[in-house]
């Protein structure tokens, strides 16, 4: 297999680093090396990296230095923010609200604060998979203490009215923490937590060509969380653990690169794949999952392909050297039905006929023909000659 | 400063990256930077570089692949091992056992789950910073579930009798879980688990010239641990997230040039060291905390100098381009007085009046005796011009 001719279209499930950012990490893996929590120079050097980094952040989302600390991903940003929140918040109230599409990393920290004690109301979703903000404003309570939508969905990439729900919230009760999962949306679309009412934000490294194993939380000023990892101290006591410094960095550094171009990026990933959704609507009997238009996120498309089952036609793109993904692929790899799926009024029947498209900056139009030849000539193949 | 003429030996705080271990992360960000969890051949691909890393950390544990975690940090390796043991094992017993000079990791930990209602046992040291195994035994009750004992002390290099340990813990209790946070031992001594009794055990890589954020744990076979983290179910449900698969891969190739290479490491290492005990031996005033033979770790060397304040030497080292630690470092850098100093029965007047000096096999024997000069330089002005 060429890998040069390789055609990545995963990049919801992870993306390859910028060149820049590889490049950065590499240069404090040998020489800005020290720790932070080190009194010298080299210490110092290291602080300063981390300094700036969250410079760099707090600069695109248009909050405070302080208000950001630094995670080993994504999934650790969402339990800090709902298991911390929750148990900070605990004698406010014990009842916290989500959707039935949220990420594991959200579902999973929910059902661990509901073995605790704590009450979930768990929203469903429009048929394009949008959750209503005043669904939301009606399940909040006296005693709601946070609310969890994500921004961007992974599956299917519906975005949330984010502004809407947390308006919302707050007009419902003022002391209710609004939590968002935006590791599909941050860097693919304009985030400000302070114009959307948002508390706690997270986000993650590798699905936006920086490091894997890096994640942020942003904390909005006055929001109290207590932390789920416990040592030395470091980043306030919130979050203790040597300082990742090139992780962090290089976040930084790819978020940086994505945010100072944004406009033009979402306008270039859009043509493309307004270009997958022609040339693939033109396949009969396949159809989109969630909105086409621009209210939707613009590098996720599920398509639905009915008569062919996504693992196969997985596996027949991956001999073209083509690589999409069936499902989400961000959890494990077994396989499982579509929460997402299934909450948007898929027929049970076509449950596993859906492949994820996921694009980034790094794609080119050229692809997006291949990709969409490669599967105009397999489906009536599988179609034919494969058992469902 | 001229920074290639540095002296680095705060490597007990972190190390630098080996050059190796810098490029093949390089090559995996760039290449193979596939989700493990995507059923493609990018995903398979980045799969076999964890499987690969697992073989040899399991290859240099004599332990077999399935028993390694992978983690995000030294802090959650022992936290996921402590707390993660304890919540599985509560309905044994709710008794644990420590030592005062552990890492804020452990001691923290512990706290919390005190805070959960747990019982902590928390044995003191002798003046060498040595737990006995006696006294180990005979703290172990029927409802102690587990008992944590660090390898080598962060702050003087107190290397514990583990094997010693870990026989009288499990003659007085065999159901009781021995865990070793090994992030000082790692990479420094030979470990071998299942020799040594030991259930669980806990190494970083930063500390064995591998990446930051990084971090795995041993778990014997038939131990139960609760995840301390919850999402997408990735390593058997215990630690969800993405893998980071760069770091893993980072980790791997450092503890095997590490291991690969033990004895004449060892031997090399305590070479230096000895010249420097020798050389600031002879500077009056001049003491060694804990060890000074070949018992103790071969990498750390806390130096006791009396009348002279450990931040200002530290700071007068540093402008010679010297760089060590006061304390352990390992912490945040706010200046607190050390439990593991404490402990072994330093006067009070003494409590800051000792750095440590930390080594590794990047560091030369002409960095040693430039080292040595610098502080019998600076002692004597020091003492002479600087009120403490």
């Amino acid at each position: 297999m060429n890998e040069k001719r390789d055609i990545y279209l995963d990049n919801s499930a992870t993306t390859r680093c910028f060149l820049e950012v590889a490049a950065l990490m590499n240069e404090i893996f040998l020489e800005d090396y020290g720790n932070p929590s080190s009194m010298h120079h080299r210490g110092v050097t290291a602080e300063r990296r981390v300094a700036e980094a969250k410079k760099t952040l707090a600069g695109i989302l248009k909050v405070r230095d302080k208000n950001l600390y630094f995670t080993s991903c994504g999934t650790e940003s969402d339990n800090l923010a709902i298991i911390g929140g929750a148990l900070a918040a605990q004698r406010r109230g014990k009842h916290l609200i989500t959707t039935v599409i949220e990420h594991p990393a959200v579902l999973e920290a929910m059902k661990h604060l509901e073995a605790m004690g704590f009450e979930i109301t768990r929203l469903g979703v429009d048929s394009d998979g949008l959750v209503s903000p005043e669904a939301v404003a009606a399940a909040v309570r006296p005693d709601t203490i946070l609310v969890s939508v994500m921004h961007t969905n992974n599956e299917i990439g519906a975005v949330q009215p984010i502004a809407e729900i947390g308006a919302a919230i707050k007009a419902a009760n003022p002391a209710t923490l609004f939590h968002v999962d935006a590791v599909q949306g941050f860097g693919k679309a304009l985030i400000l937590p302070k114009r959307m009412y948002i508390d706690l934000l997270a986000a993650s490294g590798h699905k936006i060509h920086g490091p894997k194993g890096m994640g942020f939380l942003y904390v909005a000023d006055g929001v109290r969380l207590e932390p789920i990892l416990f040592g030395g101290g470091q980043q306030d006591g919130l979050r203790s653990g040597t300082l990742n410094v090139p992780g962090i960095a290089g976040m930084a550094l790819a978020a940086k690169m994505l945010c100072s171009n944004l406009d033009a990026d979402r306008e270039n990933l859009f043509a493309m794949k307004n270009r997958l959704i022609e040339r693939l609507g033109e396949i009969p009997d396949v159809c989109f999952n969630g909105r086409t238009d621009e209210t939707a996120a613009p590098h996720i498309l599920s398509v639905r392909v009915r008569g062919v089952r996504a693992e196969v036609l997985l596996h027949a793109l991956e001999d073209k050297g083509i690589y999409v993904s069936a499902g989400s692929a961000c959890a494990s790899n077994r396989p499982h039905l579509s929460a997402t799926l299934s909450a948007i009024g898929t027929p049970s029947s076509e449950m596993d006929n859906s492949i994820r498209i996921s694009l980034s900056v790094m794609n080119t139009m050229e692809e997006m023909d291949a990709a969409a030849d490669a599967v105009a000539e397999i489906v009536p193949f599988l179609r034919k000659f494969v058992r469902r």
